[in-house]
């Protein structure tokens, strides 16, 4: 056996145990864990520093070096963080559905675990603990393979977790990380049939792809985000110019965050100049079609594969189209399935884009940037999955859950 | 583009239009579809005989024929399926977990279709039907892959459902059938990933683990079940023998059927004679560790593979366990999370059973053969999922959905 399938065997037999736990002993955990953070913050800092000398040395990019370090305030964020998803109602155990058959047969649908949850993750060391809390909450066993960049850290992380688990009675095994961070790792993980559920990508859409193409585990695809605003011809201008800005400029670098703008001709020459005067404060590049640049001098022109850019930046591609038809049909062919707005005053429009586009988060009159567990109540967020099968949108606890039948008979025969 | 990438393209399309389709509309399409099987009952026994004199000059065994025939009563219950189907509630436009936000958004759960269902499947053409109506009635377009034996059968039955879909005022292209049938297109089909939300393999073992292996579009794993029953030393004994003749002997060939028997030692002396007395008329060969080779004589030694093995036929495989922590332990390594049983009056050890065994359906004092979508109550099923991601058990209607958030603003930014 490789050294990941037996954590994989270890992880199993963990879930097991963890199944069956009980939310007392699960907030127990989450409390150790987030009072160990808090403990052996030197211990922590230490690996983290380690970490951060080595990626300086190798020329990591100081954006990126801050994504990786951690300081005292970002540790007491992860504990509280911790604290509060222990706080979350347990979604274990429920029963739903619950039918008398005919043939008096109690049949009822309960709330299980996933079993075990591999997370593939890049640099931030604040994965390892988020996604494990919310893992343990929701019963799972979970497999962490983080970046090369960040392994000493994750790895002080896990280890602290790893005790606190034991200390409070559950195994050890319930949280894993993955000690090799090569490609091959990755690619062993990906085809770990027997001992993982599910896997779940967070990162770039580099990372999300290989996973999606290579992965014979299942998957849960999150995150990329070609968003769209969609200023329709009875839009109230000045709110649709407050939305694009919140929706391209309060953080450009996240999934949530729109890269196109789509406007009606019949509005384009006044919404143009408004648009350009709202965003010039942050230097948004505006890329724009033909009629775009016709009537905003300062546009430059788009390129093709502005269109399909997730730009993460100040940048923002604008499109004029004839009308809603046409404006649906180019989300469609252009968007990721993630978050798109129509801003309308128009009743039936308004309807027609909810009915007709096909994302996970649709949205009349308001930004993008909501598409978030926290911001639609879930309590948590593991990652915004951006495909349509087990779970869409952001993913809280429920979403990393499944279920069984669990059959009451009396001795019935078919 | 491929040929297939062309039908993926126009069921893409096809989706669209039926996923706003309404209820009346994918009804009367429905009703359609059946009257439609009804009146052009000789094309498809024409068709149907063509391929059966085939598959007889081909060698096929007796068996198989018999599953690729179709008659007038066949043809009549596909129809009457077909109307079952359009009798069932539709499942899409549900919204559900509405709340308004603090911030005045109005946020809810849509229920929507997954999009484009991909189904692969061997000799039986009523499966053609069958599918295509129940993705019909959830909104779904629907790509075909059957077995080459089945082809001009299948060619039949889907040119008259895109026929009569037409008819309804429907895209003819909601229903789509691969028309090569070499191993080629289905390995096409698994990597259909622009066009194909979800992939469903209905057949045997070999099928399945070939999709699961292969394919690049996410799947719903069915059908293997290696299913036990479990009989508790505190097992009223003569329940545990019509359980077991009833989960064995119904229907040996189903998913649903158990393959072995566990033993309690406390009562294996009472129990195995009892068992061959209940289950010699159908000539079950039971095959069996030492110890229910040493009890009962009939018995033949099990080999190792036997306790691995889905038989679909009249085999039984015997073990005795020292309790029920053996039998649950020995359930986690050779079930293959489908439907587990345990015969027992003991309400602790029924508890144990239904908590810690993981499987699509617990069952106590009842039989295997009840994991099935009708048998629950779900008025329809396309499958049985034996993973963990989406669905889990008997798939009906709902479980060919997906969601959507759907957020009404009035100018809300974040």
């Amino acid at each position: 056996m490789t050294a990941l399938e037996i954590q994989g065997q270890a992880a199993r037999s963990a879930e097991r145990v963890l199944a069956v736990a009980g939310t007392d002993k699960k907030n127990a955990a989450l409390a150790a864990i987030a009072q160990a953070l808090l403990t052996h913050k030197d211990e922590i800092l230490a690996a983290n520093a380690a970490d951060l000398d080595a990626a300086r040395a190798a020329g990591m990019r100081p954006a990126l070096v801050d994504r990786l370090a951690l300081d005292e305030s970002r540790i007491a964020a992860m504990a509280e963080g911790v604290r509060q998803v222990a706080a979350l109602p347990d979604p274990i155990g429920e029963v739903t559905h619950t039918v008398r058959r005919p043939n008096g047969l109690l049949i009822g649908k309960r709330r299980v675990p996933l079993g075990v949850i591999g997370i593939i993750y890049e640099a931030r060391p604040n994965v390892t603990v988020d996604a494990a809390a919310l893992c343990l909450k929701s019963g799972n066993a979970v497999i962490l393979r983080g970046g090369k960049e960040a392994f000493r850290s994750n790895q002080a992380l896990s280890e602290l977790m790893r005790r606190a688990l034991e200390d409070a009675g559950l195994p050890r095994d319930c949280v894993a990380l993955v000690q090799d961070t090569s490609r091959e790792s990755a690619w062993a993980l990906m085809g770990l049939t027997e001992y993982l559920d599910v896997l779940i990508p967070r990162g770039g859409a580099g990372l999300i792809r290989s996973v999606v193409e290579n992965a014979r585990v299942p998957v849960i695809q999150t995150g990329v985000g070609v968003c769209h605003i969609y200023v329709h011809e009875k839009a109230d201008l000045p709110m649709a110019a407050e939305i694009l800005y919140n929706a391209k400029c309060s953080r450009p670098s996240v999934c949530n965050a729109a890269e196109c703008v789509l406007l009606d001709r019949a509005v384009a020459e006044d919404f143009l100049p408004m648009a350009w005067e709202r965003l010039r404060g942050k230097k948004v590049e505006f890329r724009g079609c033909p009629e775009t640049c016709a009537i905003l001098p300062q546009a430059v022109p788009a390129r093709d594969e502005d269109w399909d850019t997730e730009f993460g930046d100040y940048i923002l591609a604008v499109k004029v189209v004839g009308g809603q038809e046409e404006a649906m049909d180019f989300i469609a062919e252009h968007g990721t399935g993630h978050s798109e707005a129509i801003v309308t005053a128009d009743y039936f429009a308004a309807q027609r884009f909810l009915d007709q586009v096909d994302a996970a988060a649709v949205y009349v009159n308001a930004s993008t940037r909501f598409t978030d567990g926290f911001e639609f109540g879930l309590g948590a967020e593991i990652g915004i999955s951006t495909q349509k099968m087990h779970a869409r949108g952001p993913m809280g606890l429920e979403e990393l859950t499944s279920s069984k039948y669990v059959i009451y008979g009396t001795g019935q025969v078919r």
